[in-house]
């Protein structure tokens, strides 16, 4: 089948080899994969990607299998945020069945243990014509919902977690660094849990206008306005979640510097560099630096909810789709803040 | 009145104006005045603590008055950690008598704002032989109660305050990075909420005695078993909130490698350089970071209790007395941490 593969950096168009389903698992055919900001720096920066995933992996409890950590010098299909059509199943599948549109938790379960589907060398993630999926991770999209969104499901969900860790309620304002995918994520899901206001930051028009689109409250130039004092122009009152979602270094530090006393600072922005922070700034305003990844199966099913029933709208951050050829034109094209939100890619 | 005076970055003992309490202050002579780790620190680098302060002072509410920042190119009478008696009082005093021995939050509010005690152009501290104290900043300390151990109120209640702010209950581990003053003082409030294990790591065979002493159910030598090794070797399975009390750059890093996922890393150590965090070890991980500072007046209160009441025994804390003019060369003595502990200043 025809798949864009990384190999040695860089996103070749080539034939790999037809994914077999194994028990408990099913063939689909991909329909709409988006392309992720971590995609993008894996192609870039992969042995970063590793060295954390390595780290992560000696922290798992004892007895669970490590996932599996992909071998950069072998080939990589990746795409992780996909919708898909189920085309044969394996034994002992009792959730899906073939003609049914699905969503998946990006994980592969086998004999062999957790393939973190996209970042694999043996399960293909949705730059691919086919994947295999893991029946128990999948969840059946319901009828008359536009798979391109429910795409959107994962990169979404990502959001409603970090809000979720961050355990704000109605009462409480927030300021969102960056309005790439993982900032409008957070706002959607803020908006969706009342918070108010809800002040965004990011330097690309076209961003600050998806902000808005997404319920943001206020949305500035920080090279202008800075985002803290955005805040305090309109509330300046309230207790303050602060999200960093633009993940480059000196962000944290930035945001400790400019935040009040007693500020919660969620980072969900994915900064694989080494980054510095002066901790004092932490201490002598107490600050809390919440680090937030991934979602659970709930925020997942949730998220696909609201999708479907048309709560959360997510067709404003579709700007683009390619066809798998297109992968990587996709990913310079990207680059541009002003041009694109959310790639899809379209077997 | 004789003290020991900050200027020009060294330690000179000299004569300096008596101080005068205006309305609602009183007069004390110093009994006793812990050295403060702190306090070491601002001689070397004054200018840090006087940028860190700056960025406090930023955050204040507004209508609050900020706090005093103190001109290094002016004397300085450092000393915050003191039982003093009552000489004298100004107008309007409603809780000191003349004779009381007391301790009080090292804070001095006037007509001109908040001053910090110990870091004031205005205000001398404990270095000297007598202070002017907020009358309605201090706690008299019971009858019968050494007030050598009173003065060891306020570096406790740091400990008490980092344990708080973790919201750590039995049932969940610690870990305590370094045991010096502000190590130990955390290792005794974690024993007296019923914490266990308690790990505790020194590289000091002194230090490790005394975190024992204090309430650690083991304590290691982290050159030769990391700490949190240890906690595997001997619990592994519970949640688990790592305390860095060291707060030398590099220690947040290493806690956040180390650190189970979903751990909460409480920074109590006093870190005032630059220091280099991979945020992507937090994300991966979902660690929290949560900065602690000083402590409010209820937990002064309950610290200065239960030194009363003998729950908490910071005897074996005190290592070390000198005069005034011993400050300087007690300065010198801290930088062994198998020699001291605490010294105090008795002038």
């Amino acid at each position: 089948m025809q798949a864009a593969v990384m190999r040695n950096a860089t996103l070749v168009i080539d034939e790999v080899p037809d994914p077999v389903p194994g028990p408990g698992q099913v063939l689909v055919r991909t329909l709409a994969c988006g392309i992720c900001g971590s995609d993008l720096h894996t192609l870039a920066h992969g042995d970063q990607f590793v060295e954390m995933s390595e780290d992560g992996a000696d922290a798992l409890e004892p007895g669970m299998p490590a996932p599996e950590i992909m071998d950069l010098a072998r080939d990589v299909v990746m795409g992780h945020e996909f919708s898909a059509e189920v085309l044969d199943i394996g034994e002992n599948v009792g959730n899906c069945r073939p003609g049914d549109i699905v969503v998946s938790l990006p994980v592969a379960l086998d004999s062999n243990g957790i393939h973190p589907l996209g970042y694999s060398n043996q399960y293909p993630g949705g730059y691919a014509e086919r994947m295999v999926l893991t029946d128990l991770m999948t969840m059946r999209v319901p009828d008359g919902v536009d798979p391109r969104h429910a795409a959107l499901t994962e990169p979404m969900a990502v959001g409603l977690h970090a809000v979720n860790v961050s355990g704000i309620a109605p009462g409480t304002a927030a300021v969102v660094l960056g309005c790439g995918p993982v900032g409008l994520a957070v706002i959607a899901a803020l908006g969706l849990a009342g918070v108010e206001p809800i002040v965004a930051a990011d330097p690309s028009p076209t961003r600050r206008a998806l902000a808005s689109t997404m319920g943001a409250h206020e949305a500035v130039d920080p090279r202008t306005e800075p985002a803290l004092d955005a805040w305090r122009r309109i509330d300046g009152r309230r207790p303050l979640v602060v999200f960093e979602a633009v993940g480059v270094p000196g962000m944290i530090d930035d945001a400790m510097r400019a935040a009040p006393r007693g500020t919660q600072i969620v980072v969900v922005g994915v900064c694989m560099e080494t980054d510095r922070i002066r901790p004092m700034r932490g201490v002598v305003k107490e600050l809390r630096i919440q680090f937030a990844f991934a979602y659970d199966p709930v925020e997942f099913r949730t998220t696909l909810d609201r999708i479907a029933d048309g709560r959360l709208d997510v067709a404003p951050l579709i700007t683009g789709s390619v066809p798998i050829t297109g992968v990587p034109q996709a990913f310079a094209d990207l680059a541009d803040p002003e041009a694109h939100a959310k790639i899809l890619v379209e077997p």
